[in-house]
């Protein structure tokens, strides 16, 4: 693998880091704290998060999208995992902070170390809108026995960022009906259903995609997620979105006023939470609510700890949805298709052109930009070419943008926002020949693709029951993947949303989400070898209901994604009858569903890419 | 299905049970308690209890092997499973007890009922030796709001009953090392290795396998399992075995000793445990300990609450019982081979000589006696003809004994106790010409046993990963089986022994144990057709290590079980060339493993029985 440096990172000498930790320390010795953690969140758990929130990065200049900074007056280490190790090691030299690689034995975790350093009664400093009550329990927990002071209302990072980017506002707009397929109504009142069940008079959200998803409006807030930060407190008879005013436009303002939707500015959730009527009950799920909002709650609310009823809710599709998921994904699999043409044909040419991965990255986004309601990608695309697409979370703009040969595989996983739904696709593609071993390993994958999406299964299923499917062929092979086989997929919101999944196992030691009809899935095996090459295949799958029996209600899943797989690295022989049938028979569906718009020579190259086995 | 009435019930008049029911009522009126508990269990939560613990049929006159008698002074009602909803109804009639199906809407578990029925403050009622800690919980978290007084030290059944059986008392006998494969030494110090880890200075163990297991004893004091009443209380230097002084002879009691444990009697664990050092470190399982031995321990010693290591330790077998194991099922394969060749002769005969399924378990019986090392059933036998096959937990002794015709199945579902291990195998026979759908039915069922037994997989897998393997093949008929598709198996002691299983979920919610080397396993794939006729296939698997890549531990599964399929029941046009193959394989295995052992004629016919389709 290649050496990593960020543009950022070359452009900022270490000096300036160690000159910022330096200031940091004075900001902890003044306020008395003798440790003090910056963590890569925002204020709502966000997956991404946008450049207001990267203190960590301010920093550290560690520029990754995982890791957490923790400083005492001594020492500075930050905890990272595996897909860093080699990133953080370059940004984090000379800086004074010391890398360390979280899962290696001896590396202690955050918890483990703070009680090993921190003398009794010591005080540990964050910006507690950045940490989750979960992790500040766990804090908690682990440190108890030496009276750690926690305080958790002073952000010393900002304080130090003078050009700190600003704070992110919008502007929100609505999304219509025709593609949410759910008034904001109705879904309030389905919430105010759960929220009676719960016996919770108030539901405190503060997870921005399924505010979105609740109120049908979509914000510019989140990298790749268009969510907007915003919290909401909904009561019986009340629903009050806290929102920065600059961020909603006049009519999306008296949109939402008419539906009994009470705005009130973002920061003012803080105060009203300390003001919750006494011995009142809220809902809440504090894996998504940051602790400074949880410390804010008077003692004598009762707390009903529960996940939030719009995370399932928002993940079972309805039909209108389902049938907009649908035409996103003609239209992905369009620009996808000719993405893959147009490679096809450049890798023939002699002398070959000088193609990179970041080339392709942009060619992609021109043809899906060619699409109606195309908005922009849903996350950083990975184009990995050769042994780079063994490094499983890869990222070309990290300074390693190669470019390609005629042989080998590229690995391209990409995704966008359309207003029809969220995509997110990985098709490997052979880019010259390849030997028997390359084609063995992706007929193995693609069996395991193909397998797993023809599941026919029992109501009451999880992806637990289910992730078998697609590994068995490469099992078979002595090969594996070290990541899950499946994550949820919202609409216009995030590619990577729950609570549904495919996985061998679950963090939390349960067995998942049961499969309810509506729901997306990814379906993505894999072989990564070190040094050589990766392979995954990844379609989304939409669960649907099958027949229903004596028995009861079985399942299946229907595949969302087109786009041909690459005939040229397919063993036939090595497939089942049954497996071949099930491959004509998807390439037969995406033929039927791409070719009609795709111009006269690439139709000719889908029809030979997609004829029958 | 026909009505079920029982021996014992045709026998005493309802009267006898109304006037046993007014004497407990007489007693519970004079003790001041408000409602009585009578459970199924033994003191030790076994799953097949001695006669001695047999209370609540001895009140009730209901015979089934699970079920909770509540009685107050207006009420009376048992609490049963599906299983035994005719049989309960039968049984019940007459004597005022109202029989409660379990799992049917508008039916409250106990706890719910006793809620609504008990006055404020009112007193609970049972014997606590028979409750365990689990149960316990539940019903005090259920009646905590009415501040119900729990009595638990009063056996008013027991007090009733003259003629009661004596309370058994073994003998034991010592396991030699040959078969048990791992001194009691070495047994008791990997033990005392998990009691440090825990931080747990004593350990108390009431699960009467776990004991057996431990100290390499058997005894005879529970139906088909060859366990002994017995408590352990385990320390760091000590090991104190409470059981019956008559139930261990001299050589036994010399050969314990000299290994360093201590015997006393069986009831002074209860006084014992009310003298563990003030401060002391105790671990013990709550779901197997029972209430009144778990209200004996004094306040101040630190409950350790965890599975008994002994669980998986004794789940896991060693190499010496892998070996035993294997022998074990070649005689029970010659046995169950020749019972099939005897029945299917029969059934050739005409007129058709008059064979009933009490017949085939006695005339199996006959088989299995002749094997060296044979001791007795591991459960009681089900052979169900034709449409009994449809009643998953079938017992002909309930008067339902059937004579069988030249059509149809017969399931039979049995096991032996062998000084090599315990057996527990199923086949479905076919009695003459089946219809197009019995054989598709059989054949699914035959496919998903093939092809759950040939699971490779990596290491961390559980049962609930490749559940589906077995359920596939009905999935895609739109059928199911309601029960799990395996269950762990002891070696000499439960026939039903966890951690291992195999289910689409576990009971609580979590995804079960990882299957080790050295796990045997049930896998029994079913199809129940009301009215109609059951199929299932069970054989053991043992888990093995498979190769080691760089991509982790694989495993994979010996099939133990040497019985052919039925040949005339399967349709090999419905099986993949794999799942062929598979069927050739094992076939050949079972010819190879049996016919040494079988005269010439069953020789000749089980040649015809599993050559290659």
């Amino acid at each position: 693998m290649d050496r990593i440096k960020s543009t950022q990172q070359t452009s900022l000498s270490k000096a300036v880091f160690r000159a910022r930790l330096a200031a940091l320390r004075e900001k902890m010795s003044a306020c008395g704290i003798d440790a003090y953690l910056i963590v890569t969140d925002d204020f709502h758990a966000s997956e991404y998060v946008g450049d207001y929130f990267k203190c960590r990065e301010f920093i550290s200049g560690f520029t990754g999208s995982a890791g957490t900074l923790v400083v005492t007056a001594d020492e500075a280490g930050l905890w990272t995992d595996g897909r860093y190790f080699l990133q953080a090691r370059d940004q984090l030299e000379g800086t004074g902070i010391r890398l360390r690689k979280m899962g290696e034995k001896d590396v202690p975790s955050i918890p483990v170390y703070l009680k090993e350093v921190l003398p009794e009664g010591a005080c540990l400093g964050y910006d507690g809108r950045t940490i989750n009550g979960a992790y500040a329990a766990k804090l908690k927990a682990a440190l108890e026995d030496k009276r750690i002071r926690f305080q958790g209302d002073q952000d010393l990072a900002g304080q130090l960022w003078e050009d700190r980017p600003e704070f992110p506002a919008g502007p929100i707009w609505l999304l219509d009906e025709k593609y949410a397929g759910k008034s904001r109504k109705d879904k309030l009142s389905q919430l105010r259903e759960c929220m009676k069940e719960a016996k919770a008079e108030y539901h405190l959200l503060a997870s921005l995609d399924d505010i979105a998803w609740l109120y049908n409006f979509r914000g510019e807030d989140i990298a790749f997620t268009p969510a907007a930060l915003s919290y909401t407190l909904v009561g019986a008879d009340r629903a009050l979105l806290y929102i920065s005013p600059r961020a909603v436009p006049d009519e999306v303002r008296k949109a939402l006023e008419s539906d009994g939707i009470e705005l009130r500015p973002y920061l003012q959730i803080y105060d009203d939470m300390g003001h919750l009527p006494e011995g009142s009950s809220l809902m809440l799920d504090e894996a998504t609510v940051n602790v400074a909002l949880l410390s804010a709650i008077p003692e004598n609310v009762r707390k009903v700890i529960k996940p939030n009823p719009t995370r399932l809710a928002k993940a079972i599709k309805n039909p209108v949805e389902m049938d907009n998921i649908r035409k996103a994904h003609i239209k992905d699999g369009v620009a996808v298709t000719r993405l893959i043409y147009w490679l096809k044909q450049e890798m023939n040419q002699c002398p070959l052109p000088e193609i990179t991965e970041l080339t392709i990255c942009r060619k992609l986004e021109e043809f899906r930009t060619q699409a109606e309601d195309y908005l922009y990608q849903s996350f950083s695309p990975i184009a990995a070419y050769g042994e780079h697409g063994a490094i499983i979370h890869y990222d070309p703009e990290n300074g390693t943008d190669a470019p390609l040969r005629a042989e080998s595989f590229l690995l391209l996983d990409t995704g966008g926002q359309y207003l029809q739904g969220t995509t997110d696709i990985t098709r490997t593609i052979s880019l010259g020949k390849l030997t028997g071993e390359q084609k063995r390993n992706y007929t193995a994958v693609l069996r395991g693709n193909l397998n797993l999406a023809s599941a026919h299964f029992l109501h009451g299923c999880t992806g637990l029951n289910l992730d078998y499917l697609a590994r068995e062929p490469l099992w078979e092979l002595g090969l594996d993947y070290n990541h899950g086989t499946g994550h949820g997929v919202g609409y216009l919101l995030n590619v990577h949303e729950g609570p549904n999944g495919i996985r061998l196992k679950e963090n939390d030691g349960s067995r998942g989400a049961v499969f309810e009809e509506g729901m997306v899935t990814s379906d993505e095996p894999g072989v990564y070898l070190e040094g050589k090459y990766g392979i995954r295949l990844e379609n989304l799958i939409l669960c649907q209901k099958a027949e229903k029996t004596d028995f009861g209600q079985f399942m299946r899943f229907e595949t969302l994604t087109l786009v041909p797989y690459d005939r040229a690295a397919i063993d036939p022989e090595l497939m089942s009858e049954r497996e071949l049938a099930r491959l004509n028979v998807y390439h037969a569906r995406v033929y039927e569903a791409i070719s009609p718009y795709l111009p006269g020579r690439e139709k000719a190259w889908l029809a030979e890419e997609t004829k029958p086995f």
